[in-house]
């Protein structure tokens, strides 16, 4: 028997037919990420239905020195959860782990296993009058043990910060297959390292998550969407100081986005209306909720908000949602973006930070520096203008093959992005993780003392490195 | 020339002669903790004053295998800033390195060095009309280095988080004398790993802090402090819920201490009074507070919160702080629990968590179990109820001597508490950090598990164990 057959048998008589197989029909969908960018082999796609089967799934994989890529909703931007073409990982789906364990009320926490999918997270949470705090796109698919490992980030983080915030607990198998838990939550432990931070954003190279107790907060009451037209970058992060100011807790969201933007969606999007009459150089969407407790005024506070702000030429107009609908209708031209900026044709895109002070002015020498390099490219940027994160897109001239371009001036620009970012003291990676898409360009561009360091935590919990190969570090 | 004196010349050298001494004068108060409780040797007392030249000492000290025991103000808990016995270690003072190097108002954040005392922290923040939301007992002496190296907590945890919640950057020196900083914190930065958070916490054993860049608030424009009497502590939980559901962001703290507190308060503190007329089992200590753009009505709707909570029975009795003095007066019997609870006599103190929601069943159990395992002694909780975080004191029977039943029932009564909270899910050092004083007690009752991650997380940063020997791992 081979040592391929043996493992098979193996991991077949621990998993059970469900929990393993090597059917090309079932697994090949999954080796290849959403945005088709990756593309991997895999020798079987293991689905293990509990922690028990995963750990002793593991060891039997330490035991034959068989690489595991784990992946929840294959829903990732970085080719973290694809494996390499070499055939020799299993590809390890979570999805199986799907349980919500326990909701609790009073303590506003939910204890769920990796593969339950954020938007039936969303489901459960509000069916007992409470929410989770975390959405982003790809909440139809995406995991809560991806969401995890890629400490993502989204819409909300202005307010409720990103998935690191909002995980009380959990609990990984680690490289040997031993089980690591801190699933009970205490507020207050200064028992040594916080390992549990160390394994959030890791990206399954130093444990695989199975299970999270994560933090619920009231549902919302009320809310208001404003959508504004404003001068200018500086006049956007200007405008969103005065929010903060006035509504304090209660700002949930505030998006940015450019003229070009909105018009591309516009264009792309049947239903699409422009919120505002004129044309304005920038947008701010932003978004104003509170809960039972604090629902009493909130318009009439927003209302004024947004006169005083007019008074000071931080907007040049402004319109709040008469109703739910519109609100939803503000919301769909953000979530467009993406999509309507891909149809416009080739593009480079880049998920970027810098220190939030500092982004109005980056995004202004960005986009002047790389049309200026990159003559007949346009350069826009849009996103979490808060958070000092934004997706920053150079768009290909009329005309370029996509294949061609991206792999050539494409790359070349990407670079130069990146460098930029790092002379600006930002991250190449804001909130999309590194996966195997910007592996190379982290060694080029991280701090060495950073990257050494990884490397020794990496060496020290999965020695025979056998934890998500290729990704990361 | 021995190597001593090799080493000491070349320390002579690169810090000059305020950087480095063995005047017993200078270095003996520094070597023993604040409590006695610990007592140690060093062959100097080393005082760096910048990161630089931390650096190139810690590269000397790595090139003669001289272990490092870093100290701040020399006020922790668990004797984790006090070298051993042996006199082989330097003692690190970080006391020299204490400058605030920015306050950003707009950012709300400042950076400053490790040496910064905490007090001096908050009447810079205050100066600028903002606030540094942590405070705790020894604000007079702790630093900022010491604080993030023991993931400080203390009375404001409740709303602000511990430590870890307000460190947004650090600076700080790795074992081979490399610099780890993230000094210019990105609000959002998925580039692997969070270095940062295995930092925090990590009582200098994987890193020494030289500087970190702190979270601000807005300064407090208006509090209100309330001396609730209620009939159990189960009832002030059900308080506790309810003042968080009517109060929200507002609550900033929640302390509680039962009658016999109180009573010794009042017997040890002349200027002392009883905030409530009659006797209660349990007081909560509850503040409110808001910043300029939320202060209108606060005590207004402070007055509702209770009258409703009257009325559900959750208190027998309140007041509120008719003004600032009284406000001080009610925070002055809670900060004088523990040193009018050290005069009535030898006790053993413990600082400990279990999961915020069985703390109430848990304190009635403790005290039980312990009265009846030791007869003679009385068991007393008190603290951070919200945070799931008492101090839970066992006081000797009367006309014990203090060395020796500390020596004998002392240790075994700590065993006990300790084996208690792990039993119901607990920690045995919420606050305090490990240190010596808990470190065998950690390897006893530790997950085996976190606990073999933690050395070789130590090992692979650590590799010749330099950095705060016999601490914590």
């Amino acid at each position: 028997m081979t040592g391929q057959q043996t493992f098979f048998d193996a991991a077949l008589a621990s998993l059970g037919p469900r929990g393993i197989t090597c059917d090309a029909d079932l697994v090949e969908p999954w080796l290849t990420d959403w945005r088709g960018r990756f593309q991997g082999r895999a020798r079987a796609m293991a689905s293990p239905a509990s922690t028990a089967e995963l750990s002793a799934l593991v060891r039997l994989c330490a035991e034959h020195r068989i690489p595991i890529v784990p992946q929840g909703g294959n829903s990732g931007m970085a080719g973290g959860a694809t494996p390499d073409r070499s055939g020799e990982a299993i590809l390890l789906s979570l999805r199986r782990m799907n349980g919500i364990r326990e909701i609790d009320l009073e303590g506003r926490k939910v204890t769920c296993e990796a593969g339950v999918i954020l938007q039936t997270l969303h489901e459960a949470a509000a069916e007992k009058g409470l929410r989770f705090p975390l959405t982003l796109g790809g909440k139809g698919s995406a995991t809560v043990g991806g969401l995890i490992s890629t400490n993502a980030g989204g819409t909300q983080v202005l307010r409720h910060g990103s998935m690191r915030a909002l995980v009380l607990g959990l609990e990984a198998v680690l490289a040997d297959g031993q089980v690591f838990s801190t699933l009970v939550p205490l507020k207050k432990d200064n028992r040594g390292f916080d390992l549990k931070q160390l394994l959030i954003g890791s990206e399954g190279t130093l444990g695989i998550v199975t299970a999270a107790t994560l933090k619920l907060v009231p549902a919302i009451a009320e809310r208001v969407v404003i959508w504004a037209g404003v001068p200018s970058i500086q006049a956007a992060r200007a405008l969103l100081l005065h929010c903060e100011d006035v509504a304090g807790e209660s700002l949930e969201g505030f998006e940015v986005l450019p003229q070009a933007s909105l018009e591309a969606v516009l264009d792309h999007v049947p239903a699409a209306r422009a919120p505002l009459a004129g044309l304005h150089p920038w947008h701010a969407l932003i978004e104003v909720v509170a809960d039972e407790a604090n629902a009493d005024h909130l318009r009439e506070s927003c209302e004024a908000m947004l006169e005083e702000a007019f008074g000071s030429e931080l907007l040049d107009d402004a319109v709040i949602a008469a109703n739910e609908a519109q609100s939803e209708a503000f919301w769909l031209i953000r979530d467009s973006i993406s999509p309507a900026e891909r149809e416009r044709g080739p593009a480079v895109q880049h998920d970027i930070s810098v220190p939030v002070e500092r982004m109005p002015d980056f995004i202004d020498a960005a986009v002047r520096e790389m049309e200026a390099s990159w003559p007949g490219t346009e350069a826009i940027a849009f996103g979490h203008l808060g958070d000092g994160n934004v997706h920053f897109h150079v768009i290909a001239p009329g005309g370029a093959d996509r294949d061609a371009w991206q792999e050539s001036d494409g790359k070349r620009i990407s670079r130069q992005v990146h460098d930029l970012v790092t002379k600006w003291g930002g991250s190449i990676s804001a909130e999309h993780g590194i996966g195997q898409l910007k592996r190379d360009e982290l060694a080029r561009l991280g701090d060495p003392v950073a990257l050494h360091l990884m490397r020794q935590v990496k060496r020290a919990l999965d020695p025979e490195g056998l934890l998500n190969p290729g990704k990361l570090v």
